[in-house]
């Protein structure tokens, strides 16, 4: 299945879509009363996701919703906590950033790297990202894997860690480099307001049986910049959700962004950032297109 | 005023205490209905808390509360978001910091360093930290001043920024330190489940009329190890609020951990880390004590 958020007539309520089909329907017209997304992530139980795949024609007829009649919006509004982030984690990406930055992604690093991004508001697909003019003068792209994670995990091994995932959607880790590389951690410049476009959808973790075999790519203003798959991660999905779980419960509602392919502004020579006006477009196989525009302000 | 969350008969409620006495008040049964810290922080008005400071005598001796029939929470259970982190704050620690790791905490630092910490349920005083062995053989302690933000700040100047502080705390930054070196980040080194003793309450903004003065220390197994004071941070209270919210909403509810003085673990020569039945306590002038035991796993 597939999770939207989406804002009709001023109020937020979450769609879903059904695997061989297009149209969407809304879960509260179907009788699935949930908050929000993240009330459907952490509450939903396995015996509705059934009830719910096995909705009658007439019932989902009945709770059809157009897309014209609606905005999307990110498929979570506001995050439970900050996003979780893997840097560095695909080979070629390595080795453009320690180009651009030698103090900053250069030397040995026989361990994940691990930081964290505050996102007070995701950004939906069609949205603007601000540009921070005068703030920032290195806006950069980072087409990502999301991993959103529906059960407390801790202490789980690599074998059991997709069961702890609810589903995948595409993020796109904005980046000030300017910022992130002077303040040496990386926080602040990947946490602005505006910093996290996130979507269309969630697609449910049973419609990707193969999340390390994913293609991945972005493009700004139609040229392809980034191209890869999923397969070239250093550290996988389900080692990441092992390793951080060892020590820290990754609660219900975690969101796991897992690093970016090569491709990114910084890494081209010369650098080239997004400037207002340019197209972002990001795509995951089997997810869908993640697209914004980057603003005048 | 000070704020604690307790818990009495297994559920958390906020106690008030006025400047000069040592007694507290269930804030309910003064007639202030609130969910949780969280709520107090975000929500009371500017006149709630004149009723509150001027609840009559008689009011208080029908709300008072033995500190013995209840047990102290940390003041904010669950913070709303991570918490923000200001690293290599104060002069001194940044010279013990990079003699224990030139490649992790040396260099120049023309610009503040801001981390994060997530936090799912941070510790109260009197509570143990785990130990983590087999995991962590480095395990360390920061004493900081943490600042709560009452309003969300965004765009705020240095000589405004006090306007939006609720309160102040204390914080214990439990550090690992070979995990915060080894994934270059430092955000999981900083955020295993138990690694944020907080407490032992919020003192209100009103009552520290100067904090960039205030004596701050920590003592292991009864030794003084840090001793310094606020004025010595390197970036203040006003200037970390004006630098972040420049682009990043602080929403209400925020806090900030403002950096660590000299005198920790990893600075000592040789470096000595926290073993299991260490005590650690960690003071600041106006706010109080906030003390914790290592455990033995």
């Amino acid at each position: 299945m597939r999770f939207y958020t989406v804002s009709r007539n001023g109020k937020e309520e979450v769609l879903v879509g059904f695997p061989g089909g297009e149209e969407l329907y809304s879960l509260a017209a179907l009788g699935f009363a949930f908050q929000d997304m993240n009330d459907v992530i952490c509450n939903m139980t396995k015996e509705q996701k059934q009830a719910l795949e096995q909705a009658s024609e007439e019932k989902k007829q009945a709770a059809a919703v157009a897309l014209t009649e609606v905005t999307l919006c990110a498929p979570i509004v506001k995050p439970l906590q900050d996003v979780v982030c893997l840097g560095i984690n695909y080979d070629e990406h390595a080795k453009e950033a320690g180009r651009f930055s030698a103090e900053a992604f250069g030397g040995e690093r026989p361990y994940t790297i691990y930081f964290s991004k505050r996102v007070n508001r995701a950004t939906a697909t069609e949205e603007e990202i601000p540009s921070y003019t005068g703030l920032v003068d290195s806006l950069d792209y980072e087409v990502e894997l999301g991993v959103i994670l529906g059960k407390d995990a801790k202490n789980v091994n690599v074998e059991e860690a997709e069961d702890y995932i609810f589903g995948y959607t595409i993020i796109n880790d904005i980046s000030a480099r300017n910022l992130q590389t002077r303040h040496k951690q990386w926080y602040l410049g990947k946490s602005l307001d505006g910093f996290t476009p996130m979507g269309p959808c969630i697609v449910t973790a049973d419609e990707i049986p193969e999340v390390q075999n994913l293609q991945i790519r972005s493009l700004v203003n139609g040229e392809q910049r980034q191209s890869s798959n999923t397969r070239y991660m250093i550290q996988t999905v389900a080692g990441a959700i092992a390793e951080l779980s060892a020590g820290m419960t990754l609660a219900a509602g975690t969101i796991i962004a897992t690093g970016t392919p090569a491709g990114v502004g910084m890494g081209m020579n010369p650098p080239q950032f997004l400037q207002p006006g340019d197209e972002i477009i990001c795509e995951i196989e089997g997810i869908g297109v993640l697209r914004n525009f980057i603003g005048r302000a």
